[in-house]
């Protein structure tokens, strides 16, 4: 069966040595020999070393749609509007699409899955949610039998890098960056990261999922972690909390709330020891309870080994051919959690929080409280009011 | 598609239950009507309630074997010798195994893998190890991809309920036991669970899956938990150490170190907030690094949650048929597991440690030591030679 890949970057660069290096043991398993025969590219002229010579490397994405033996497309672009067009038509020319291109798969969720029930075509995407995290396809095999009304986790290595530095290694948020971006955990423009829009993806495309419905990205409450300062590390570590970024989907009594924010967890929290690059993800259902999945979270072998498992699936037929979403969005709401918060905001706000407050710290300009107990919508409007970027707040997790 | 279920205890009364109340879910993901259509069952006068009226139960067996329409048979009797008849049988007559049974999984592990090949059906056994934590497919999953060369985990809900509540409600062994009983998290006779034996049935599943070798179980070092005593839990607390039931196998240079034994966590490790009747196992491959499964590791639902994958694997035929394992035993050593232990042995024995001491306290009739580094075998060595069955040992793990 021969195959495309779109892309040769870190994680495509992982995907065809694998493939190469394991042709002999996914004939034996599949009973299928596998080789890449085109890789899409933007500059043909940079020198390119696969360790299959025999690959053809092109800037014409026409070679691979009109190729009728290229049977696999695997999008690893990382691009949206272009991987959109790439892999809608290949899903058109009934081409089997594994991605691993979270943007693109979280915007057009819904989209793609029509299109792979109406070209009758797998549409496989685990390497797009928690890289060496093996989730989705487990959440798929729960849904017909489960009720699935929960999910929540730290889905983003480089937040959870940055926060694990600035606890452990007493940095700041500026150098806890630098050290990512030096050891490769973040790039160079990291804003999707720490702005939360990339949890907010992952999360997305999990709580489609289980929701079975479709949620506009922009409906989900996201509050990254570009605002943190060592002063929140160390006064939520001097009583055992630990912040990290959590998004999470819950269903309560037919109410929907979906919500990407810092949470300082309890040490006896399940999340408290995952730390540095590591992600961890859990679904919950009326069988299972909550079922947990942690692991590396990005890098080339552990995402490209998501998208051979994808492969290896396609090969053996083993996908199903559904649309898991009615054609019918959710309406969010900010009022079903209610948490108590840790704040700070500037000396001069105080008065947007007073009567929420439980305690109550001055430091330098600003005002570091703790909450009652109060909605996430109330959080909201308070952080509206605030006439300035340099705040910070974080959920105290009940557990 | 006509099914057999083999028992009607807990797990077998959620297998009907679950496949009675998703049929029509299930027929929408494979296309396919399942019911269950008997269930062999030892007391024929017993009153049952199955949801499924039309249930027929029997207790002759041969009522399913010759039954041409049973085209898959869940075996669910707990039982050993009686399970293999009835499994290898099926087997013969071409029908799908699905067993949550890890007594006789673990026994026969080559040869209903062979069986399977021989016969050209699926067997599947999820269930069998940590109940609602789906790992088994998982590793299969990887292997093809993946040089797997270790996996561990708290594979035993029992032991680890009681070694909660030793800790957290400060309960001596005998009462953490009674109140795992009263609560079913323990069997009236829990001695393969605190002895070591379920988990190392559990254990050598996921190793020789992962080795792809021949294990003999008497092979693997086991020590439960049956011999820990308050004394043990407090004072490896005072140091903020943690005690876990732990199964670990390595493959380290073509050298395999199999056991079970008790495991003293630090606060960092993963593992440490893995409490009460939760399960927690991990895989690690060149590729993915180590991957954690986080879940309830047993009960009704759960359990039965692992199967309906697995029944609705078949009806999907998503399985692969082969023999991961060659015909071949592991050799298994000892001497590559290096550490630390803690050990309680009584005052007279003070000579047999007095060599590997790093610290000692006195305590009633006891000697209670911290030693060096060193090797499992020493270590087995040592305590075959107290001429008691009043001791305990834990190793001091390195994270």
């Amino acid at each position: 069966m021969e195959i495309a890949i779109l892309g040769f970057g870190n994680i495509a660069k992982g995907v065809e040595e694998l493939i190469f290096k394991n042709r002999e043991k996914i004939k034996n398993i599949t009973g299928k020999e596998v080789f890449v025969k085109t890789v899409l590219i933007k500059d043909t002229i940079k020198k390119r070393e696969p360790f299959d010579k025999n690959i053809y490397f092109t800037d014409d994405f026409s070679k691979i749609l009109e190729d009728k033996d290229i049977e696999i497309v695997i999008e690893l672009t990382g691009n949206l509007d272009s991987a959109f067009y790439y892999i809608s038509e290949s899903m058109n020319k009934k081409k089997h699409i594994i991605t691993a291109n979270k943007a693109v798969v979280s915007k057009y969720f819904y989209k793609f899955y029509s299109l792979s029930l109406e070209n009758n075509i797998a549409f496989l995407y685990e390497a797009s949610v928690g890289g060496g995290v093996h989730i989705i396809k487990s959440i798929i095999e729960d849904l017909p039998i489960n009720d699935i009304y929960h999910t929540r986790g730290i889905l983003n290595g480089t937040c959870n890098f940055i926060l694990s530095s600035m606890k452990d290694k007493d940095l700041s948020f500026d150098n806890a960056l630098k050290l990512a971006q030096e050891l490769g955990f973040a790039e160079i423009d990291p804003s999707d990261d720490i702005l939360g829009l990339d949890t907010r993806r992952k999360l997305k495309i999990l709580s489609s999922l289980i929701f079975g419905k479709k949620i506009d990205e922009k409906d989900i409450f996201t509050q990254g972690i570009s605002k943190i300062k060592s002063i929140d590390i160390d006064i939520l570590k001097d009583r055992n909390l630990k912040v990290k970024l959590i998004g999470e989907a819950s269903r309560i009594d037919e109410k929907y709330s979906i919500n990407v924010m810092p949470v300082a967890l309890k040490q006896e929290s399940i999340f408290y020891e995952v730390d540095n690059e590591l992600n961890m993800i859990s679904y919950s259902g009326n069988n299972i309870s909550e079922v947990f999945f942690l692991g590396k979270g990005a890098g080339r072998y552990p995402t490209a080994d998501a998208v051979l498992r994808d492969l290896i699936d396609v090969l053996l037929r083993n996908y199903i051919i559904f649309n898991p979403i009615e054609d019918k969005k959710i309406n969010l709401s900010n009022d079903i959690l209610k948490s108590s918060f840790y704040i700070r905001i500037p000396k001069e706000c105080l008065s947007l929080i007073k009567d929420i407050i439980k305690e109550k710290i001055e430091y330098k300009d600003y005002i570091i409280a703790f909450t009652k107990e109060i909605k996430l919508s109330d959080m909201e409007n308070l952080i509206n009011k605030i006439d300035s970027d340099d705040y910070f707040f974080a959920r105290i997790s009940k557990e």
